[in-house]
């Protein structure tokens, strides 16, 4: 049997996958994993090869990814590899051309889902899903550009909410703050001259979403710059126009102060 | 204690669920269930109770919400009350009420994710996840409307992808098709004149989404309204501007006709 499979590793630590996915990695031949594309801040490898009865080979970012697609594709060929992404395997983009090269190669791939931060995130912070526009990343300062703003400005347009994943140096174990995301956009605003957010925006920040204590506090950036989400990662919502459920909503579990009701439309 | 903690089953069986999921369930005082906010085609209830070890207890659509929520609410006072929902508890907004309920009362509430289709079908098809705009879904002819073809004009001249969920009525086990889907679009593009959609644009019909055999099919409307995407559940992609990589993956994954490679942008 030929046969590549992408197994979502979901959020967190090693519980996070699903019994199908555990399974699938325990009839595997060989069994590589990554971690370099997401963090799952929990995770014990020798926790997860005590789950599944494999030994993982942890792939890095040091390598190309033509490298370490080279190396599942040899395996591949020749029985069932297991491949394990943090999350869901192809939310993120990177992994999508070794798929290409697999099915180009006659190896048939299948993709056993993992749980995304895109999910969990709305999940968590009661917001209406069909209200959020276009997701946006928010990179580094050294790495700054306009486009979150813009996304944000677009989206409130229209009344969405946008869902700001926040950059993240694996290797150097660095995370972009929900302060500096927020200080970065508030630069473009005065830049650009427009009115799309100032220190009265109503957004909501989230920690370690997936983990067993997950982080959420809504307010007006005033006060959620100096608020303490705890560890990484981080992620941000800017709200766009809200509905009273979604407000009380934000009362219940992100300790939305009550000057929120007020923004009901 | 008094807690409720709601667990996403993700999608088509029992083995949709995480490792922590299940964990959550086994060690609950009592279980409730429901199938009423999405189909999962493939489970079966005892099974998973085989797999659990634990009696579930059925929620139907017939009751009211409110009626479930107190039967929840009444063991969640005195015990550890687990609520299985299928996807993810909180991507459909149902069952929010019943949180902010539980918050309210002083029942301390927990979510355990799972996978949910929206992230699955962004996953499945290749195309990227920051390029979908806002989702919208596709009602029953007898409860027609002209929101998704607005939402889907909206996020195309943005160059944005929609994801269009197809209605379901799981107690007359009726499922919107993908041929009857388009069709309502081509109604609301006949009728106001606009030039959104029409036999010549590419769109992905996408079916079992979840399961070990899902249906992808890229190709123009006229070619896939009538394709044979076999059993439910259905959802559909309408994309906006497509790079080259996102039609490789099409190529690959979706069996698009080669004429697709004219559409990169």
């Amino acid at each position: 049997m030929t046969e590549l499979v992408f197994v979502g590793l979901g959020l967190n630590d090693e519980k996070g996958i699903t019994i199908k996915g555990l399974e699938e990695t325990r009839t595997a031949d060989a069994v590589f994993m990554e971690t370099y594309t997401s963090r799952m801040p929990d995770f014990s490898i020798e926790q997860f090869e005590a789950l599944c009865g494999r030994k993982i080979q942890m792939l890095t970012r040091s390598n190309l990814e033509e490298e370490n697609g080279r190396a599942i594709l040899q395996v591949a060929k020749a029985g069932k590899a297991v491949f394990l992404v943090p999350g869901d395997p192809f939310i993120a983009t990177t992994h999508i051309t070794l798929r290409i090269d697999a099915e180009k190669q006659g190896i048939p791939t299948r993709i056993v889902h993992g749980i995304s931060i895109m999910s969990a995130i709305v999940s968590l912070s009661g917001l209406h899903n069909y209200k959020f526009g276009k997701t946006v990343t928010v990179p580094f300062s050294d790495n700054f550009s306009e486009t979150p703003y813009n996304v944000i400005a677009q989206n409130q347009k229209l009344g969405l909410h946008t869902l700001c994943l926040l950059d993240l140096r694996q290797a150097e174990n660095r995370y972009l703050s929900i302060k500096d995301a927020l200080e970065q956009l508030l630069i473009v605003e005065k830049k650009k001259q427009q009115r799309v957010i100032n220190a009265d925006t109503p957004v909501v920040g989230i920690a370690r979403a997936g983990s067993s204590s997950p982080v959420l506090k809504a307010g007006f950036i005033r006060g959620i710059v100096d608020f303490d989400f705890g560890e990484p990662p981080f992620s941000l919502i800017i709200p766009g126009s809200l509905h009273f459920m979604e407000i009380d909503g934000l009362l219940a579990f992100a300790g939305a102060p009550l000057e929120f009701r007020r923004l009901a439309k």
